[in-house]
């Protein structure tokens, strides 16, 4: 296998399957067309002309909000929805612009709704170069478990900036203190779409890279990670190209990373295909 | 103004004045469609089928080559292409794929074929923070003059690499010694396209970050630079984002160091425009 194959994973998903999901005259997201049936068995929620589903009978955010958290939590009921995370997400046509409604994250698939988060690679420079610290997920997780991770990563809530989810990220997943998480330094960010989580996911994330002082040592704390491995980059670059061992986002993370450091040869036959396939086009469908 | 007016800019072409144009059955430019009567009248060179222009009565690589040779010289002698450089330029549908033609790079503009160059960002860390090297282009040089640029650059010529392409450039322009132009990192690539030189400029450029030591000072060699200067990093910013001072391209190449290095932040309102629109989607029209 090689680096391209990951890129292909978290771009593989069937447009036919889907149509896209408009809210205000504005394309959010997309639902798969089995869906619709049962979405529009909900009374005054979606309208639908056959080619997109639509919102139209709200008012506003407010209005908007509130009736679709009427709709999750049926669809949740029916086993329709894995794992209520209880965080809201923020839906809109873009990361700034107004958002349009509120909705919970683990309906975002259900409705292709852009989900945007923040992922860090965690570093040590040595004296035979760069480390990479590497998470495994606990086995205990109801997703990906004992898969290989970034040093921290999560989705932003509605509301939250940037930054601010990263703070929070950094402490809750690794114990690292918000003075050195803010060195965390924004590198960029990435864009791909593939199906899961029941539906659709087009997900962002914001890239930062946090040069780690060589006597830190993360520690997993609240759950999400087992435990903290500090390799080589050469090796974590073998392990995101022979392997899908990390979970399906962080190998984009990673490959990224080695981009940027000039770990991956420009000469190299798929280099461009890698630095644009972590550059998926916006609209989703 | 704002750093995206620069995407903006390397992004400004009208596509409806644009049709493919074909080699072998695979598409590798665009020509204008103002230009096609004058290319028809080539005997048995192309053929048109309105939408599409197509080289199709060559045997191979090589006899391909000489048709275009003929056909470039005599647009040359219409006063059609400007500053014949007597660089070949290879055309395939992309960087690694097999060549199926070998063109003059002045020509490449009225066929629509994408471009390839290296471009790098000389830099040195100081105790105040980072500085960049910035050139000024000779005011005597045909194209773009007294414009800043990138430390050195050049298109890849047919039969060279990206890092023989950086080590002659960096030694032609910036009187660079390879052991030094040798460290030069790749980080990436960046793709536009717009009209100029008389037709379209699909580029890719493939970005490199050199860093110089404190006491280097490059030197004007080729007579491409009038003489370059060292800024701090803040200012070669606020000059990126506030004039169109620099030589177009060269805009996105400091825009996606900016980003690299974290100079940008990850909440500004642009900052997914920015980092995307450094990654123009394939496919020219």
């Amino acid at each position: 296998m090689a680096y391209l194959d990951h890129i292909r994973a978290c771009n593989a998903f069937d447009p036919a399957r889907f149509r896209p999901f408009v809210v205000e005259g504005q394309t959010v997201g997309a639902v798969a067309h089995d869906l619709v049936p049962r979405l529009l068995a909900f009374e005054n929620m979606f309208v639908d002309d056959g080619r997109s589903l639509a919102m139209v009978h709200f008012r506003d955010f407010e209005a908007r909000s509130t009736a679709m958290e009427i709709v999750l939590k049926e669809l949740a009921d029916e086993g329709r929805i894995g794992g209520w995370r209880n965080e809201p997400f923020r839906v809109s046509t873009d990361f700034g612009a107004p958002p349009l409604l509120r909705m919970e994250r683990a309906g975002a698939p259900l409705f292709g709704v852009t989900s945007y988060g923040v992922h860090v690679n965690g570093f040590v420079r040595t004296s035979k170069g760069i480390a990479m610290w590497v998470g495994r997920r606990s086995p205990t997780k109801p997703n990906y478990p004992n898969m290989l991770d970034n040093l921290c990563a999560g989705a932003i809530a509605f509301g939250m900036g940037v930054g601010e989810t990263l703070i929070k990220e950094a402490h809750e997943e690794a114990s690292i203190p918000s003075s050195i998480a803010a060195r965390a330094v924004p590198v960029g960010a990435i864009r791909y779409c593939c199906e899961g989580d029941g539906g659709l996911r087009p997900d962002v994330l914001f890239v930062h890279d946090l040069e780690l002082p060589a006597d830190f040592v993360p520690k997993p704390s609240d759950g999400e990670i087992a435990e903290y491995m500090l390799w080589p980059i050469v090796d974590v670059a073998r392990r995101v190209r022979d392997t899908f061992d990390f979970k399906f986002n962080c190998n984009l993370v990673v490959i990224d990373f080695l981009i940027r450091r000039g770990l991956i040869a420009a000469d190299a036959p798929d280099y461009l295909a890698l630095v644009e396939g972590l550059h998926r086009p916006r609209g989703i469908l």
